[in-house]
């Protein structure tokens, strides 16, 4: 029997790297394995999933610039435990697409180039996969790789909705709200299509260590609260979200932070971290009985439910409210507090459903059905790769 | 007869200086003539209106700092049309009266202090006031004078509503949302009592050059779009209005823009000047007839409608809307373009009597009522000043 091809996907962040290990089958890419290496903690080691079965591998490679050990080692340690000499395409996450890419790319040096060239759009973000995606080529030169963005889901929004009010010059520069985390939007864009397909015009709540909002109609996004960096929007573990501009004029002209200084505040020491003073977990803050973390709790809620306000005057009407993600989808108190704030929307929920995660949570007669999807950004990095190796 | 007791208004802004002059009528303050300063201008002239009457008349004096020459010339004008040496109080307009300032105040050298306290919080604007406030006592050592606070009707907001997610510390030493307008606010709030009083909750949008939306209950202001500074919210006509704070740090980090330069882009060539590239003046956008003018108005309704979707989550409902100051209270297309926006809260507004500028513009069955009211900043002023002469 032939070996089946393997397709990998690879999520590099700024503190771990994930691994998903998918068979293609056919049309279809299916999950097989996945791993992750935490760059914080050395010496390294890859974490590897397999069926029910869990492996820790300590790496000898040690963290490089140019992460060619690395990469090599962890080759070595999957083909342990997979046909790994069989994988026909590698998918990467990449942070940002611009205006250029508005849907996967393959990657060879004119577009690893063009992804480069959008560093300046993303700075903290954008070298963490091409320092990946340039070490994978120089391993393993024949081997097929592809870009999935997480902006290029927001394609589809309206020019209008992308627009700040700046110069005209600095827009067509490319400052303008561009949305991020796509992967999970279009993955439960496509979840909705199937499992919910009445429901047209709908907020997906993304709540994780970043978080975001998305305005979907007719599963095609018109709108996202992160816009032109993974900043702005409702709070985060460690990012503000909505922060008045003058806030930022005066660190730098009354306080005389420095640019690096404002920088670390924003990315982080601020968020859940900065509000409760505690902890950027949302499990520590609702453990914890202190106001403070009660407060920073409450902030978040509080600024979800305005943006699912300010969304639903972009849509024009809700039918539905999705929450997804680490906090969206096995959190109850969180989506009960957002909740409680839009019950003038006619949104209800069942307070059993909800504690279960069931998959609605609204109840009968809510007017806005409220549902608890399970994201999957590799399994959309996994089709896309596919699609393009296919030549769909 | 013995002559009647009159009170002055002072509105110090960058440009101008607005000057309200009021006849004491027991507890009442009547206006009986109004001038204006404007400092773009010279040789400095005063305007005033008296009646059906209006004077231009010249000023000799050169606008210095200390503004000496220019108030003494100017008390001695307004003496030719009023019996100036029976003025009782001046009451000023003060952009930020911080935490301290939660109404009106009487202005000795200990209050002086404390306002010019709150400069950091509002560096381009606490300093006009101050310096007039200081010329004036200077020439007339004896004349009671008090100060009205735009950020003072806003103190009833929740602490929630105050913050953003940031350090805690930052928060607790000012660093929070705290509402401008307040003037326009609680002079329409008296309005709403006297003739809407069944709307409970209510956004008022206060459209000038500078614009901010306010959410009341019951006539207590529940939120504000401008927080911390005058740079958030909506657009106008050359701030921003929200912004991604990615964007600022885009501008320093990327393209290496100094503090000035970035101050000078949010505060004068930003919001509608910015965004059409042709004028900030709605009136000469309605009027143009190229598709960037059309995109700024776009621009602006879309904003507002998505600001007033955020603060009826804030409130938890809304019963009314309120259109107010030049672009609110005369241009009947940015409350087209608004409602339009809202027709999914079932806000209807009659064509007929929105052109003409009617108090009541919604149709007898829209869901919202929607209103135009006047506002009058320098009545407020005057009726706080009089009641701190009278000592209520």
């Amino acid at each position: 029997m032939p070996s089946t091809d393997l397709l990998l996907t690879f999520n590099a962040g700024s503190s771990t790297i994930k691994i998903g290990i998918f068979a293609i089958d056919g049309a279809k890419a299916r999950r097989i394995g996945k791993g992750v290496i935490d760059f914080r903690a050395e010496p390294l080691s890859l974490s590897l999933i397999k069926g029910s079965q869990t492996f820790e591998m300590p790496l000898r490679a040690k963290l490089t610039e140019d992460l060619h050990d690395v990469i090599d080692e962890t080759f070595g340690r999957l083909g342990d435990h997979f046909d790994i000499a069989a994988t026909r395409v590698a998918g990467h996450r990449v942070v940002h697409g611009g205006d250029r890419f508005t849907g996967p790319t393959t990657l060879d040096a004119a577009t690893i180039d063009a992804v480069d060239a959008l560093t300046p759009l993303a700075p903290l973000h954008q070298p963490q996969a091409l320092r990946f995606i340039r070490a994978l080529r120089r391993l393993k030169p024949h081997l097929a790789q592809t870009a999935s963005f997480d902006t290029a889901f927001h394609a589809t929004q309206d020019d209008l909705v992308r627009r700040f009010a700046i110069p005209r010059a600095l827009h067509d520069e490319g400052v303008k709200r561009y949305g991020f985390h796509g992967l999970s939007y279009k993955f439960i864009a496509g979840e909705l299509r199937r499992r919910a397909p009445r429901a047209a015009k709908t907020v997906v709540a993304h709540l994780g260590s970043g978080a975001s909002l998305c305005a979907l109609d007719q599963g095609v996004s018109r709108d996202c609260s992160m816009g032109f960096s993974t900043l702005d929007g409702i709070p985060m573990a460690t990012r503000p979200g909505w922060l008045d501009p003058g806030v930022i004029l005066h660190l730098a002209g009354e306080k005389k932070q420095s640019f690096s200084e404002i920088e670390d505040l924003l990315y982080h020491r601020s968020g859940l971290l900065g509000a409760s003073g505690i902890s950027a977990d949302t499990r520590e803050l609702l453990k914890d009985g202190r106001p403070e973390a009660r407060q920073a709790i409450d902030l978040l809620t509080l600024r979800i439910a305005g943006e699912i306000g300010r969304m639903t005057a972009t849509l024009g009407g809700l039918d539905a409210v999705i929450f997804t993600a680490g906090i969206g989808e096995h959190q109850p108190e969180i989506r009960a507090g957002v909740a409680k704030r839009l019950s003038w929307l006619g949104l209800a929920i069942d307070e059993k459903a909800n504690a279960a995660n069931d998959f609605t949570i609204s109840t009968g007669e809510s007017r806005i059905a409220t549902h608890v999807i399970a994201t999957n950004e590799e399994q959309v990095i996994a089709d896309e790769a596919l699609s393009i190796l296919r030549g769909d």
